[in-house]
C-alpha cells in the first residue's frame, strides 16, 4: 500500500476545498473510507447527495474517531473550535492537518488544544477560484498548484512523508516552509491582491458621476479581471485579514507608498518614470508563465472559451 | 453595397488593435483595399509578410491619399503628429477616426490639424489583450466588446452612420458618449486597474524578504490575476496616464481613501466591515457575467484550458 492511502480520511469542511479533496481521494483510491463532517446540516444534506463521501456526520468529534489522516477545511478563524470538538475523539497516531491561508494563527489556534500523541502538520494548498461550497469543488484542483505544508519542531518525519505523499497523489507540488515566513509570502501573492481587488470593486460600485451599469458594461477593459478575486467567499477573506493582520498591514503600507509615488509620477508627467515601472512588471509576467503556473494565451484564454 | 462597406481602407498603426482590424476588415470583406502604414520599418515588413493589408507605406501622407476610412490606432501621445503628417492628403469626404483610450487629449491634438472637409470622429473600441504588435491581432478580437464614439458637435450623421456600421460589422456593440464622460468612465474601469495592477505587481517585486522567485511560484494564489494587465504595452499605458490624468488623479484619490479605510479595518480588526464589503462586491461580478462581458467559468476557465 502506498505511502498515500489512508484507511479512513475525515474532511471536516466541505467547502470548494474539501469537496475537491473528496474528488479526488476518490479518484485516487487514496482511502478506503472518507468521512464528511460540516457544521451545516444543509451544507452536509448536499455533500451526501453529491456522493462524496461514505459517512456523514455533523459532530466532528464523532467524525474523527476512527480517522487515520483529518483535514481540516474550514475559515482559518474557526480552527480552535474544530480543534477543540475534535481533540478528545482522535485516535492516537493519526495526522491532522488544514488548508487554511494563514498558518502562523492557525497553529497559535489549534496546537494546545490538539494532543500530543497525535501529529498536527499544518498545510496550505495554493489552490481555489471564485466559487465556493460542495458544488464548486473538482478533483483537478490541486494539479500543478503548490501545496505548503508549515512543520512544527519534533515532527514525526514518517507522518510527514505520508502526508506529502499524500499531497502529490492530489496532484500538487510540494514545500515545507517556516510558518511565519509562509504567512509573509502569502500576504503579498494573495491577501494583498484579494484586499486589492475587493478595494477596487467598492471604489468602482460608489462612483456618483459614473454609474454601476456603466462599470457592468465597459468591464472588459481591465476592470472585470479584478472582480474574480473580488467574488471569493466573504467569511473566508474576513478570517483571513483577521488572522494574519500584522503581515497584510506591512504589505498595504508598501503598496500605499508605491501607489503614491506612481501617483505623482501620473501628476507630473514623469513618463520616463512610468515606461520604466510599466516595463519591468512585464518580465514577472513571463517569469509565471515561464513557470508553468499560468497559461500564455491571451487574456487567460477566455476569448477561446467564449469570443461571443 | 452596405454601408459597412469602403473602396479603400488606411490603417495608421498596426499593432495589436491595427491588426485585428486588418484582419476582420479582410474576413468581412468591408474594403476592396487595405492600406497600410506605420513609423517602424520592422513592424511594417512584418505586416507585409503576414500578408494583412494590399498596399504598405512608411510614410502617413501617401497612405491616406486615397483612403475613405483612416483608423488611426497609434499610442494616444502621437495622435497629433499623425494627424499633422496626413492632414494635406486626405480625401475630401474621407471619414478618420482613431482607437485611442483617451478622448479629450486626442480630440484636442488632431482635431485642429484636420481639414474641415473630412469627417473626423474619434473612437474607443474597448477591446484588448496583453500582447502587442501585429502578431498579436486577431479577427474576433471586436466580437460582443462595446466600441464607443464620441462624436463632435456637428458631425455628419451619414458618416456617423457608416462608422457605426463598420464597427458593427466588425463584431462591436455601439455606443456613442461624451468625450469628457468618456475619460471618466475608463479612467475607473480600464486605467485605474492598469495601473494598480502595474503597482501592485511593482511592489511584489521589490521585496526584500520574500525573493521574485517566490512571488512568481507561487503567484496562483491571487497575484497572477494582476500580472495580466501589468504586461500590457508600457507605451500604450505611459500615453493614457499622461493624457487622461485629471480623471485618473481622481480615481486614484478614491482608491486610496477607501484603502486607507479598509486598512484601517483589519488594524482594528473589524470584521463586519471586512464582510460587508467582500459581499457586496461579489454581486459586481454578477452583473459582469450576467451581461455577457465575462465568463462564468471558475478561474477564468485557465483550468479547463491548461490543467497541468
Amino acid at each position: 500500500m502506498s505511502k498515500a492511502h489512508f484507511n479512513t480520511i475525515t474532511l471536516i469542511g466541505i467547502g470548494l476545498i474539501g469537496s475537491s479533496l473528496a474528488r479526488v481521494i476518490r479518484r485516487e483510491g487514496l482511502a478506503e473510507r472518507i468521512v464528511i463532517s460540516t457544521r451545516s446540516e444543509a451544507t452536509l444534506a448536499r455533500a451526501r447527495e453529491l456522493g462524496l463521501g461514505d459517512a456523514y456526520t455533523i459532530d466532528g468529534a464523532e467524525a474523527v474517531n476512527d480517522a487515520d489522516l483529518v483535514i481540516i477545511s474550514v475559515p482559518v478563524g474557526s480552527s480552535g473550535a474544530v480543534a477543540r470538538q475534535i481533540a478528545a475523539s482522535l485516535k492516537p497516531g493519526a495526522i491532522v492537518t488544514d488548508v487554511g491561508s494563514t498558518k502562523s494563527s492557525v497553529i497559535a489556534q489549534m496546537q494546545p488544544e490538539l494532543p500530543d500523541n497525535v501529529h498536527f502538520i499544518p498545510g496550505h494548498p495554493l489552490a481555489g477560484t471564485e466559487y465556493s461550497g460542495p458544488d464548486a469543488g473538482f478533483a483537478e484542483l490541486f494539479t500543478n498548484r503548490w501545496c505548503i505544508l508549515t512543520p512544527l519542531e519534533g515532527t514525526d518525519p514518517d507522518a510527514l512523508a505520508r502526508l506529502r505523499a499524500f499531497w502529490e497523489a492530489c496532484g500538487s507540488r510540494l514545500d515545507t516552509m517556516d510558518p511565519v515566513h509562509h504567512d509573509r509570502v502569502l500576504a503579498i501573492v494573495s491577501h494583498l491582491p484579494h484586499l486589492i481587488a475587493y478595494n477596487i470593486v467598492g471604489t468602482a460600485s460608489d462612483l456618483e458621476e459614473v454609474t454601476n451599469s456603466e462599470v457592468i458594461k465597459y468591464s472588459a477593459s481591465g476592470f472585470r479581471d479584478f472582480t474574480r478575486l473580488a467574488a471569493s467567499d466573504p467569511t473566508m477573506w474576513r478570517d483571513v485579514c483577521l488572522h494574519n493582520k500584522d503581515a497584510i498591514l506591512e504589505m498595504l503600507a508598501r503598496f500605499s507608498e508605491d501607489l503614491a509615488s506612481l501617483q505623482r509620477s501620473v501628476r507630473w508627467g514623469d513618463g520616463e518614470a512610468l515606461f520604466d515601472l510599466f516595463t519591468r512588471t512585464r518580465a514577472v509576467r513571463r517569469g509565471i508563465i515561464d513557470a508553468g503556473q499560468e497559461i500564455d494565451a491571451p487574456d487567460f484564454g477566455r476569448q477561446k472559451i467564449n469570443p461571443s
